[in-house]
């Protein structure tokens, strides 16, 4: 249920490659014993501040709502909390879960280590994930801010889903193997993505992978196990959530009409030629999240022939609505 | 004293724009009453995982060092502390901080919100500071991870640097009061920075604002009061200091040996071709440090010009040993 809401949430807010792209992926992982659809999630440690849990391969999307959930209440008690997972799987899309921290006037974050993508500066061979995060602020009268991003110029999963759809990648996104420009799909999911902000996104990833991976007690970098095209080894990743209590510093009334403030701050600022709108964190994702929910999601034909294929082998009585996007 | 060891350590790590260059303005605002000199810092809000503090308008390294102190004590009890500090001034390099958080094998996080430089994203006046932060990770064989950054693709205070000595800077940096590219650092001064991997982070940069400024209470973005040129008003900025204690989840030397496995997989792998070496974060500058411990620090004219003038104004006794780098 969790994993599905994620995955819907995924593909409304306009993140097609966290989405039911995946569906597919998953569904064979599963069959194939490498997630456990049954874990029993197991607290390590724990103190007033902090919670060390571990989350038997279950899938990225129950650990990860159980670990956010218990952050939540400790962050109630003790102003703060800081969970690391170990030994779970994909979370999906990590805004998903700050979101629930934001819905009770707390600030979240999340993150989770992802196979090797991204290669260390100065260097070409993929030894970091591009380990998504995600930071959520509670406002009023606006949407919360929510930013969701992932270390990479941009998310892997975008190469995945031009690979599905047989799309070739825009110049700037991707390294081959031989640590050349590329934009060919296949070739750049073989070679290496390029960190966001050049020498400080590489070590913004290498930091993520340190709590998610090393701190937590589950794989880091090189040695994390891949989501696609790999039915041998279980992931073995980590997750990290940390929840704020505005309301153990300031009235969340005023931090939240602050938030306000701040936003139309941005948003009421003089444009750069050309710029229609300034945007804050969130913003472009939530309107697409309330135009899909009106008119439907367009998937291309590659996801749509692995949602038939699921449905044929599970036999689910679903009829697909089709409709050529315009 | 602890102010004066992080202008020194700032120097010394190669970070010319945080050293002694600030020494004279700092001065400045000291005599003009805007920076308290004994300030009571005063515990507003205290739970295991959190720590309210006011600063008492404080010189930054004094508040923040002791802030960093209590959240380290907190830490080893409540296993994470979250501290965030109202009515500050600038405080100097982050990783002062956060290295001594690693030194007790300890995760240690440490941000500022800066007066306004960097516009939203597609806008053109400066809304949000270039809000440093740091990020410390111990190792055991090699020194610790110690990530070092602004949110601006360069440090503003390279700019000040820049009109202090005269020199122009490099395009790319930063665009002058209507949105144009410039390499003149007083127009750059009077414009924008640019923040580092576009959209992202401004996105973090906004985050830290809310985290330092409008959670902690003080002035956020574009309330933040200028450190340069302003001898009227205090800066009202604040600080947030993070501290994960290893031992809580697992053992230190596990950890650690984990660390220095993860920094030797980032050296030793493949380089493109004309790298030398693959860096991790926080080395260029502890290699830069260890130099300048040899053979002194090189600084240019004007802030030389600065420093007699503050020998002069204070009657101190001491005979700058002048010679020009070669």
């Amino acid at each position: 249920m969790w994993h599905t809401e994620n995955l819907v949430l995924g593909v409304t807010r306009g993140l097609a490659s966290n989405g039911i792209a995946r569906l597919k992926v998953y569904t064979e992982r599963i069959k194939n014993g490498l997630i456990n659809v049954n874990p029993e999630i197991k607290t390590l440690h724990e103190k007033p501040g902090m919670l060390h849990l571990d989350g038997d391969n279950g899938l990225g999307a129950v650990v990860g709502t159980k670990a956010m959930e218990r952050c939540i209440e400790k962050a109630a008690d003790s102003g703060v909390c800081f969970c690391s997972v170990r030994r779970a799987n994909h979370f999906g899309i990590a805004a998903f879960y700050t979101m629930k921290a934001a819905e009770r006037d707390m600030i979240g974050f999340a993150s989770q280590n992802n196979p090797p993508a991204i290669a260390p500066w100065g260097g070409i061979i993929p030894m970091i994930g591009t380990n998504p995060f995600s930071i959520a602020v509670p406002a009023d009268r606006h949407a919360p801010i929510v930013l969701d991003c992932s270390c990479s110029k941009v998310a892997r999963g975008k190469i995945n889903v031009a690979e599905i759809e047989g799309r070739s990648i825009p110049e700037g996104w991707a390294l081959d193997s031989k640590g050349r420009p590329t934009t060919d799909a296949t070739e750049a999911l073989k070679g290496s993505v390029l960190p966001f902000g050049e020498y400080k996104g590489y070590g913004i990833a290498m930091i993520i992978d340190i709590l998610c991976g090393v701190l937590g007690g589950s794989a880091y970098g090189p040695h994390v196990g891949a989501l696609w095209n790999n039915l041998k080894t279980t992931q073995n990743l980590g997750l990290t959530f940390t929840v704020i209590d505005v309301s153990s510093f300031i009235g969340p009334s005023d931090f939240k009409a602050q938030t306000d403030r701040m936003i139309e701050d941005m948003k009421e600022s003089e444009r750069a030629e050309g710029v229609e709108e300034i945007y804050v964190p969130g913003e472009i994702e939530l309107r697409a999240s309330e135009r899909n929910e009106k008119r439907g999601i367009a998937i291309g034909q590659g996801v749509l022939n692995d949602l038939k294929e699921l449905k044929a082998a599970f036999a689910i009585d679903y009829e697909f609505e089709e409709q050529i996007a315009r």
